[in-house]
């Protein structure tokens, strides 16, 4: 932590395969299967509805309404990445636009995830290039102090070191550490498994109270029906 | 109020027809018909655009972090109510996805306004199953304390005491008093009456300063026109 | 500044042309084109996706709840203007619907823009009338005490002057001074014109660092490459 | 609920023997004796430290920018009361000063809580009149709107019926409902009555592992320790 | 306004005499004697209790994280001045020290308000060198990009030209235009000449109501009063 | 990362002597030193004016409304540690108040770090136990979940490994990696070395723009003087 003026070239990108599963899964899924963790803050939203993003991190730390490292990941992006920026203080500028995406996409990665501003959205939209972000900004960004490219850093709560997997779709954003990836992928495989049966169960009429058996629970915590 | 680890079972719905009155109006109209009281917070947004609902309410009582109570809920409702959630604390938390979804649509619930936060938004929208929240987000809660259901509770700065018509549109949630529905659906109806005529003499170009007779009481008020 | 219960007929409008001029450009691109100046605060949102906007501005200065000004204003809109509110102090209430919108309209406003709240979004969604926000409430206001039209005000962190150019689109809001909107064209024009350029060439795999000649101010600034 | 124009001159106000139990306790002691409700948001913060407020709810309703409610419930104060103050809509308006302070004392009222804001606090603090509000703000109001007094508001997220007691400190503000007083304040006292002898034990290094003999059920949570 | 990289050197300062009048009032008097405009958002918080200022603006523009312009606007002082900082876009870093301050007061500058962060508050408060500011930050700040000094800002939502005076104690902070400072000095002398007499009754157990003469208002609005 | 359920026992404090070196300074200070990073988010707040706190962290990740951990970490604490305690999602609950201070001192602790809320601060402020928090809250908590303690946590935006040590002050909280430490202070000491001659010459009246050689690079920057 705290490397200023690094960019990490070979970074632990986590096992496609594992990418691969993570990616048929939702956030909700996959942050229950960790154990309820690894969640970005609500803060993030998408710049679209549907968007759906799956890859593998490069990370950048950024210093507050200054873009320069964002050009400097963009060469380190490779097919199937997902750039994470941070800022190393509240900020909500527009570090990202239209021109920015172009290069990002040329170089293979599937979006972004910011905990700042972004701008174009609707030129991105267009290019159906998805972004997460806390704020939706004109406010342009200066290119005058190093920060970082490849070491860990915290976005909107979560740390993520590069190589992680980050997922993201309506619900937020999930980060999944590389070396846990393909253990996540089999806990939410396994935790969908019986959701169909939940889900027919449920609309046929069945309470969660009976299916779940909460009953004796709630009565020996105490829980009084009256009239 | 504050009677935790209660159920009510029989509460008192507002008037079937009255609700159904309700229903045709928006949340601005019944709002000023009520006198310009109780609205909720305009923090509470729906989770997709042109979602509607206007049922009687279920109200439930929850903990941070813990949705237990959801399901004691969903036992409680009969076709045509509104789930009305709130928490004892601020809490963005998911408290509710598809499978409690499914679970009260089967149930007969019209929808759910809830003062924390959902997740599992592109299968609720897929279902159009109308939510209003302060917030999205896929974080997971527990089931380990006991709240109440059918009490009145305090949700995003309203008052809700079971029964009570909750109306909620692109523009917000209302809460119309069980006993006040009726006469609310008439004040509606009598505001709403005049509406057109409005609109089409605003459209003519008639100025509100006319048409609302505003001058007198502006000259008096001491306003003054500058060239 | 500071005029209360003022209302100034005579205004000094940007030049058509160049509003004309500014309207076919994006709130980023302005933005930076007059030297990174002139934004509203991002917390300003398009009530509906792809809004776009840019008239001449009609400013109104109302008190926290009070909406009267309002119809005060709509006298002074001409066709092609926008109209700017704001408020003396912080307020979400819904000072605007879709009366108020059908007359404006009629007036021949493109618009509105305002630090607070507005309501029937359904309808002025409809209506295509697009307004920027902070906020979408149906709380009702009174018409009880004088503010000012066409005098200087702040706006969501913005000067505005009667006749300055507003222009909006879903990156937000920007302000051109009347006597920049000229020149403010001229250097979005500028601006705009080498776009296309860089965008094939990002596009086709040009890097960012080399496009714009990064690599030595990096070096100079000590980056370190590591591996 | 939602009775605008109203003033209710008789209030039952909680038995002020209980009144007086409660006021030796403090806000969390009481908020935990009610099984952890009641509480308003922590945004309630007083204007100077160290104020301390115990007292009968008197409560007023008003609008947005609005204080005209504020004379009418001076009249209304009973030695032994507290103000509470609700707005029908977020505002952080300065509705209350040392005139209006000065009068409340008068009428013999221990001090105010509202849901909005406050002014001439160094007079206040000189006055030791203690106040809980959510903000500091310079901003006049008018008088031009009814509101009620003494019907039940929701302010700060709790429910406040008049009467009801009101307890404030330092860490916030907790109400008592007027007919759970008494009971409270015993709750309260079988609470803090062994808190004198856990502070001694954890005060000589005893853990609260071992006092409260949690580890069984940590372990049986799962809880591993490792090196 | 909008005028980068500008310093300008001679300032029209308000009279000193206006301004020693004005300085005898707090905050809110003044800010009721110009008709409730020209306030600070009550975001602007002293760093100490019990601070108080007023003197002639010395503007200064920034950008996020770059407090370059502080040190240009330092020889721009004089004595008597306040400096009055705002910034481009929303940033909460500190952009001012104790080592600001100390040339900041050697150059005669009587406090500071900024829209955004400082730190060193402990030295600032030994100094006891006034700042209001909306937050406390040790985030430092690079100095690589123009702003300007002495041109006109928006501070916390309210429009400062150079000169102007500015007022601030514990009730936040007013901005009175130049031209405008004697007439504010003699309407808030007017205000407060009959405060004394008011107070005097009010503490007598004079109602609001009587003192004001509100009662027939109250009654033609429909104020009810039940038992 | 992720480890929930986890209690480690042996962790790698920074070296007391580098402890000890950079408990001398500020944070704005030693932020600086480490080149800006490190710094938690400006809304951690001492409950109490002057506080100061300088020790190695003992980490704790809690869940939103349950405090259980906090007692498991109290056997961790060793003389000199500082408690860091993360919730896994946005809670401002009161997990901590006067019974864990009074275990958390008799183990050794000298202060606490909370990304939630306390409470009972008038009686840690009597015990001088200082605390940063974001919140002061009645709301009392549960003990129902697992946490971690001693694993790394994100915590008001910043890492924080175990063993890594922790300044805080009245300008916010600061996080030195336990590896950095020593090499910090001494960065630390060699910044302060020359605060005292730049104060005594500011004092003066000397200027930043000539003290630190500013207008070369200001005037090539472009700034322009006019009057």
């Amino acid at each position: 932590m705290y490397q200023l003026g690094i960019v990490k070239r070979n970074i632990n990108r986590a096992d496609p395969a594992a990418v691969e599963a993570l990616s048929g899964f939702g956030v909700a899924t996959v942050h229950e299967a960790m154990g309820r963790v690894g969640l970005m803050q609500p803060t993030m939203r998408p710049i679209y509805g549907g968007a759906h993003l799956c890859g593998t991190a490069v990370t950048v730390l950024l210093h507050p309404g200054d873009n320069w490292m964002m050009h400097v990941a963009a060469e380190q992006i490779r097919p199937g990445d997902v750039v994470v920026a941070a800022v190393t203080a509240e900020c909500t500028d527009g570090f990202f636009g239209d021109l920015l995406a172009t290069s990002f996409r040329a170089r293979g990665a599937k979006g972004l995830v910011i905990d700042a501003g972004v701008r174009d959205v609707k030129d991105l939209t267009t290019m159906q290039f998805p972004v997460w972000s806390k704020a939706i900004s004109a406010k342009g960004t200066i290119k005058a102090t190093l920060g970082s490219v490849n070491v860990p850093v915290v976005c909107a709560g979560a740390l993520v070191n590069p190589g992680d997997v980050v997922l993201a779709d309506d619900d937020g954003v999930v980060v999944v550490p590389a070396a846990m990836a393909a253990q996540a992928a089999e806990a939410a495989a396994r935790r969908e498994a019986n959701e169909a049966e939940k889900r027919e169960k449920l609309a046929s009429g069945v309470l969660g109270l009976d299916m779940y058996a909460m009953r004796p629970a709630l009565e020996k915590a105490g829980l009084k029906y009256v009239d």
